[in-house]
């Protein structure tokens, strides 16, 4: 496979895909994967500051600017930084197996999401189906064919007030005919502004020949900044055909949604990044009818939940402003879309539909989340997090709600860790070690060698170094102790969790003290943002009644594990359900019922967004969670004793 | 100039153009013009059978089929009917100016419209502008950028329930920055589907920097058959501060709209039928631009009234049932249709309005000359009547309306007449003869030599041959009459108006029984529309207070010859109005005021349509009709008086 690029060429030759790419000297190595195909990781967008896009030179020459993420010894084998790099002369390159992008293994839904789903909702899609048989026209009634149309739909089934798609007017002569008058007529719920008042509007986008009903089906998508996840679903019987996900074709570009605005903010970047997000809906859609063999024809609806700056971004809306004071989205309410015009390959007059969003940091997959989890309905206190990259909170019932975006940072899905991957397989995921000899026993996923550690397996194995009192609560491990595993290292101190023998990537996989601040950080923000949040409702961590997760981890997050480094409240286990993709769950709950879609709008405009980022109560939070598990050991009474227990164990 | 094609290639210069075409070999010539840009008539769609295709092969070599249109003499000069002939080698040709079609001369409007237009409307357009000041956005106050300005639009002009469109969003945060929160948004009034209930709906398309509402314009188009005129309109000032009129670029495809609607259902007929047009809507638009000096990017809505088959094909919707019993239409009510999508070159987001359409034959160019022309308003009984290649008909005050149309063919237009042409500079608009003599004294537009015959020009013409006895009741010449002007033609005897000497074309202008029998049948079309209207409404024609007369004649039509052939009803003079073109004066009053676009609505659901085609009474008034002025001298008592007095006057 050879693709063209531009200019006076040179061809990069990519192993083991076997893949050439042309394209010009001096051009950025890493853009020349892209072009090629191959997606490696980056995550900070081509800086040159995170290591991840690690390339071997096997053969040709480069420019490079070495960076203190290549070590001497890496550097002597032709590891570079493919962001760093320009191509001088042909090339041969090999990627490792830890620069490379694959496919994350699906987020499984957590075992009792059925306690936490929104009640009370009729089964009744906003995307519908009519049959009519129409009387055919003769000289003393020869209305036209829209008139009759929707004279049929008015009396056959009460339908008034219909809008009408201008499109479907090009083939409606001939299809009535062929048809012999008898037709199916796909409708549409959209909606006006002002949701005070008579919000609700249908409209007509499609009608086929003789009875279609049996074919009726939409897609609900979550477009995460790591992942796109979509699920076919069959209208007729509520249920999910078909479930798929991608990595975000937008990772190259960036990890975070900051690094994705400001690449969005280059000459073209925008353009270039909602290409990125449409391919990869494109790739879930095919992945979706291949899986279900529905054709793509039979779909008729897309409901999408994303980040405010994913929705703007797949809208093509410039998203510059998210990220500045006093950051302010585009739109709260976003209007509907031609999903082809977006080049969304579905047919003619299909909508997308994108949840509306509360502010620039909490967006429309949070208001999806509250709404699939019916945390608007509860008479209980509910606490509900999404962990990621960013951390989203929210507190309430069905009396209020407020919610808060904390920026946790990458640690939690791998990135900015020496050794992090996203869940896939050859990740280690458990984590348990010998509270005598220091070995370890990790769990990996797939039950492969290992070739790094996700974001569950971080804290799992952080939980347990502090409990085995190979860390201390400050995360820095003890010098002294007897075992090859605790050594020095580039980054500080690290603890080797696998050699490189036993490993797929050749080399020692550690646990750096880096590291371990870094997910310290993250657990701090997302801690202090639930500390903030419940001061400014008034309600003290203690009192919530329940706690829903939501996020990438589905139910993998070992709860016990989250508490003891103080990223959890300390709870009763029984308290907390994993629903895994909230964001997805409301998405198909709102395809499957118009009146949790009228929630969705009642709820972004009703929840009150606390913007933490210059907020002085939850910088003095974020500095007292800066330790494992917090500061002021009375708000973890439980691991606090467990962990003095533990040392006094150990040291006997 | 050299376009290239498809093929083995030949090339065909076209003289006096000096233009190059490269074609393949065995083309169509036609096609090939068409291709050069060359516009030949073709009334009948390139069929052969009506002879206005000519061209002259000067060299080369050509395969043509030889009809009864070319005379032996024309045949041996080289003439052939391009749509009949296959190119085979590389060719010269000359066009003669009679094939060409030309820019008519605008149609002026009537000299007593203000005395039938629309009244008791407020002026209020439905394209609006709005200037607001927005607070920026603060921490504390950090609503999205589209509530901002929704918010604002609400406090300081009241405006709710907005719909947005959603391609604003792209531009509005860096809009709202660089203008420091000053800005004005353009909003446009669309229509809900049911004109019952709260139809009315206000959409935000068009956000500009600071205060544009001095910039305020719009454009008002007729679609006609033959003719496209455009208005630009100042929407502060309420005038028309351009005008400009072009051949529809249909024309080569054929005169009428059944042999358009022919065309169109070729494979790609409606397709290039869609972009003949466009393109002419297009060169409308460069025209008022330039003559103006307007900016396009200021211009912000479009009305656009048309016949059926015109609004169809502009919208790209398939026409073929228009022409087929039942004759229904595919809508009455069309939705608005972003301009931009149809390849109307405006800004994005710019809606184009069609006028609704009562049926197939009654379009919105009849509704809307009801609306400007207010016949709904009136207490008195008012008919009005649309004169063109179809003739559509309104009868009815502001109780009730009825409408018919009649297809009168293309003779009003010059069509299927052996020199007809339209209205054009050459064109021979005034006639009269010597009693005496027999000799002509002929009026020609632009004082130049003749070319041909227009509409007006041969009912004068008839009328005075008529009442000079030189022509019977039947529309025969007398053979005895002692002049060399009368003389038997190909088409049987026929009268010379101009010698080849005294014209543009070199050859003598004549008008022959065949014309005379093709216009006997479009004036006896109009009339038995009138009178079966008119008796199906229960009113007889002498109870008409009012005579409103639309069309391409303008006020070039003299009422006593009209009169004379029996054409308009036997009425006074004063009780004729013209108002030039009716449809184009609606759409410019629909501009103007919202008010007047509900009455469009509400007038088209209210007229009631007679289909003439199928009716017993229709056939036998026809019949009746057939004959100068009609077989029944009762209904045209004073010309029958004339003529009889004037028949003993010449006699004596």
């Amino acid at each position: 496979m050879t693709k063209e690029l531009h200019g006076k060429k040179v061809t990069v030759h990519f192993n083991p895909d076997n893949v050439d790419v042309v394209v010009a000297k001096g051009d950025n190595l890493l853009q020349a994967a892209i072009a090629a195909g191959i997606r490696l990781h980056a995550s900070c967008g081509g800086a040159g500051t995170c290591g991840t896009c690690k390339v071997v030179i096997e053969k040709g020459e480069v420019e490079t600017i070495r960076t203190a993420r290549i070590s001497d010894s890496e550097y002597a084998r032709g590891v570079r930084q493919a962001c760093q790099t320009r191509i001088l002369t042909d090339l041969t390159l090999k990627i490792p197996a830890e620069s490379r992008i694959e496919r994350a293994i699906v987020a499984r839904e957590g075992k009792n999401v059925s306690a936490a789903l929104a009640t009370g909702w009729r089964f009744k899609p906003p995307f519908t189906k009519y049959y009519v048989e129409l009387p055919p026209p003769t000289l003393t009634d020869n209305a036209s064919d829209l008139s009759r149309l929707l004279r049929g739909l008015k009396q056959q089934h009460g339908l008034r007030n219909l809008g009408v798609d201008v499109e479907i007017l090009k083939t409606l002569p001939k299809i009535l005919r062929s048809s012999k008058w008898k037709v199916t007529v796909s409708i549409v719920t959209t909606a006006a502004r002002d949701i005070s008042r008579d919000w609700r509007r249908l409209l007509v986008f499609n009608v086929e020949p003789g009875d279609t009903r049996e074919r009726h089906y939409s897609l609900a998508f979550d477009i995460g900044t790591t992942t796109v996840c979509g699920q076919l679903l069959d209208l007729n019987q509520g249920k999910i055909i078909a479930e798929s996900i991608e990595f975000n074709g937008q990772i190259p570009y960036g990890q975070d949604v900051i690094t994705r605005i400001t690449q969005a903010e280059k000459p073209g970047g925008l353009k270039k990044l909602q290409n990125a997000v449409v391919a990869t809906v494109n790739k879930v859609i095919d992945n979706l009818l291949a899986e279900s063999k529905v054709k793509r024809k039979d779909i008729g609806h897309i409901m999408l939940a994303g980040n405010t700056t994913m929705t703007q971004i797949i809208l093509g809306i410039d998203p510059r402003y998210l990220r500045r004071a006093p950051y302010t989205p585009a739109a709260n309410f976003f209007p509907p879309r031609e999903a082809r015009a977006l080049a969304i390959r579905v047919r003619k007059g299909v909508l997308m539909f994108a949840a509306p969003a509360v502010s620039s940091y909490v967006g429309g997959d949070i208001v999806s989340g509250v709404v699939g989890t019916g945390v608007y309905q509860r008479d209980k206190l509910i606490f509900s997090l999404d962990i990621g990259t960013n951390g989203e909170i929210v507190i309430g019932n069905s009396e209020w709600l407020v919610t808060a975006s904390c920026s946790a940072g990458p640690a939690f899905e791998g990135g900015g860790i020496r050794h992090g991957i996203v869940a896939t397989d050859g990740a280690i995921e458990d984590f348990d070690i010998d509270n005598k000899t220091y070995e370890p026993k990790i769990g990996v996923i797939g039950k492969s060698k290992p070739k790094g550690i996700c974001g569950s397996g971080l804290i799992n194995t952080i939980a347990r170094l502090l409990e085995a009192d190979v860390i201390t609560q400050n995360g820095k491990f003890h010098h002294s102790l007897p075992t090859k595993r605790v050594r020095p290292g580039e980054d500080g101190y690290e603890y080797v969790l696998a050699w490189a023998p036993e490993t797929q990537i050749g080399r020692d996989i550690v646990i750096t003290e880096i590291d371990i601040e870094n997910l310290i950080r993250a657990k701090a923000a997302m801690y202090a943002g639930c500390q903030t949040l419940s001061k400014s409702a008034g309600v003290s961590c203690a009192a919530f009644d329940q706690v829903i997760i939501a996020g990438a981890f589905g139910s993998h997050l070992n709860i016990r594990s989250a508490i003891t480094i103080g990223l959890l409240p300390e709870l009763p286990e029984d308290r907390f359900i994993f629903v895994g993709n909230g964001s997805l769950l409301g998405a198909r709950l709102v395809s499957f019922s118009t009146d949790l879609l009228d929630d969705t709008r009642r709820i972004a405009a009703m929840m009150t967004n606390i913007e933490l980022s210059d907020s002085a109560d939850f910088m003095d939070a974020y500095t007292a969670a800066m330790f494992l598990p917090h500061t002021h050991a009375e708000v973890f009474p439980e691991v606090t004793r467990r962990l003095s227990q533990r040392q006094k164990n150990i040291k006997q």
